[in-house]
């Protein structure tokens, strides 16, 4: 397996697209990436793009060929992974092993979701489909219910209050204000995220994030090419990937996600690192509560603190680890394939240094942790300078 | 890239299956490829699974966690690949890169997919999701429509007969009454099939595939792990891919897929060898005319000469190369994800003799073909004993 890196980043802003449709928000993304690269189209060599659920919500599957037919890049091979919300990852992942193995010098990760084209509650059931659609979603469960059962369980068992998980909505709100990519750019305070509407008890409006269209893709290539080319690159110091049950109910423990704890052993010792090495991280906090199960499993946060340390003003911004600098998919939001793409993004231009107003001083190792349905599929990488 | 091999096949039957759901057909097939190749699932360290559209058909995406979750494999990576009928075709193939890279020694590549939940109509229109939804589905096209186009071109340009394309499902039925796995174990008459109603002119029911359900597995391992467990393989010898546009109207030619051709090339040069080598072949008739075009552009018949050839008694059972001895997709059936994983399969199965009434005695060199949508994506495999 060869040394990999990553040379070029391209996001569109997530939000709500009503002007593009899907496959000019995957064009966008990919045509940038080449172009910071520094590339053409010529040298790439194939397609990894994730993608959920664009069956369902766009009707169209053949996702990886649409992509490359948009960027021009006919005949290269191009092919789409899914694995729920971890879709990006995994495109992220098996565009690395491609050019670890030997096989291509330099290709394209991509991920994308357009969600805003159908409604809120068909997009709702839609996104089950991440989960056990036979013994979850047939009857009744929706994402925020499964996760609501995961923050009750917390609670009860570590005393984790709403105040805490309300203080991962407000911390990520902070970092998507300074992030011009990001869905929602404002700031928000405690009173506002307690008081807004509950969906699914114990979580509120604000520990959600949101339904979001947008794409990401980033340029891979070999230590060769990137030598041979003259390009900064970051590199992939680790990539990690773990299963667990499909449905929560047949796990030994609700409070704990066993494919993030395996992804993430994996991944340090991949990297020959340990978590205190680690400067800026994106984790998967597509409920407040599952940034706390994140922090915890990966061991940022002793089992069972997270919530406190978060409360306490850990994790900002300034300190060490910064969490979710982009926003998070609570702020930057989370069109479901691009996630996980965009989580590298993150990271890539932290150690370049190349983030503005939310750069982290000195970053040099960074994390990426991709959560599919309840925790069924994690996806780590680790990157380093 | 490493020497890999193919140790281990598992296949339901295909067809309507009422009595078992999505996640029974994938442990079926998955554990019936791990006790074939007689190993346990401790040997297994990863899985890519190919489905085209179970978001639609069955309301479950994720199914690369699904499979591990159900063959009880989990923590295992476990990655679904879709490029719509091309899908199952793309998990041999990244398994395959997944094993040559050193990466991981054995995995299994799957392929699934059930149809039948839902209506003929609903699958139709979720099938011309690998189709150009925006600029095809949208119009109205069906996918028998979009290939009625390139038959009805193919008879203008080359003087291609209803007849020629009748004899493809002759023979293909006739291979299909000696499979017992096949969905249609009938032989049928010219006269049946030329009799049989208009699907979209010129092509008639007994030129289209079935919707079927079905699911098919493979173990495959490096040279390392088969020979340090003295089991019997057939080699993956070329392992290729390619795209074309998605939409139909954005092509050059109708009557060749140029995705075909360009993976053709490739096998064949990574294989060392030409298609006169070649003893038995699986290739993507998912309607008559497909297998036409396959022949012609892999280069078994010189353009425009595959119907008469068919007519003629070419490619069946006995001849040399043999085509679709499987009852290919016409009459074996075609459920999407699993049909690029049958194929190989059936070609494992011939290379090692142990395909009864329908063994092609001597077979050394194997090929197959899997296309995606109109053409937008083909990967082709060759494979030796």
């Amino acid at each position: 397996m060869r040394k990999v890196g990553i040379i070029g980043c391209g996001l569109t802003r997530f939000g709500e697209h009503w002007g593009e449709g899907f496959r000019e928000l995957a064009g966008e993304a990919g045509l940038a990436a080449i172009g910071d690269a520094g590339l053409t189209g010529k040298e790439i060599e194939a397609i990894y793009g994730g993608n959920m659920s664009a069956g369902r919500m766009v009707g169209q599957e053949h996702i990886g060929a649409l992509i490359a037919d948009q960027a021009g890049l006919n005949p290269i091979p191009a092919t789409r992974v899914e694995a729920a919300c971890a879709s990006g990852g995994l495109a992220v992942r098996e565009a690395y092993i491609s050019v670890a193995s030997g096989l291509y010098d330099c290709v394209i990760a991509g991920g994308i979701e357009k969600m805003t084209d159908i409604s809120t509650e068909q997009a709702a059931t839609t996104l089950m489909g991440a989960g056990d659609q036979e013994w979850e979603m047939f009857f009744g469960a929706t994402f925020a219910a499964l996760y609501a059962m995961i923050a009750r369980r917390h609670m009860h068992e570590y005393g984790t209050t709403e105040e805490q998980l309300a203080a991962v909505a407000v911390k990520n709100h902070e970092h998507g204000s300074l992030n011009e990519k990001a869905h929602f750019q404002n700031r928000i305070t405690m009173e506002q995220a307690l008081n807004s509407p509950k969906i699914s008890d114990p979580l509120k409006l604000y520990d959600c994030s949101p339904i979001s269209d947008g794409a990401a893709a980033l340029v891979i290539a070999s230590e060769d090419f990137i030598k041979r080319h003259k390009k900064e690159a970051v590199w992939i110091a680790a990539s990690a990937q773990a299963s667990d049950t499909l449905a929560l109910h047949s796990r030994k423990s609700f409070t704990t996600l066993a494919a993030s704890v395996e992804a993430g052993r994996q991944a340090f010792k991949q990297a020959g690192i340990s978590v205190k090495d680690v400067d800026v991280a994106e984790v998967h906090d597509c409920f407040t509560i599952a940034e706390l199960l994140a922090l915890e499993d990966l061991g940022f946060a002793k089992k069972g603190e997270a919530g406190r340390e978060i409360a306490g003003g850990r994790f900002r911004l300034g300190d060490s680890p910064t969490i979710n600098s982009s926003g998070g998919l609570k702020a930057c939001g989370h069109p479901v394939g691009a996630t996980g793409v965009k989580q590298v993004i993150e990271v890539v231009d932290q150690l370049l240094c190349r983030n503005g107003k939310r750069q982290v001083s000195g970053a040099e190792v960074g994390l990426t942790h991709n959560v599919g349905g309840s925790g069924a599929t994690c996806v780590v990488h680790v990157l380093r300078r």
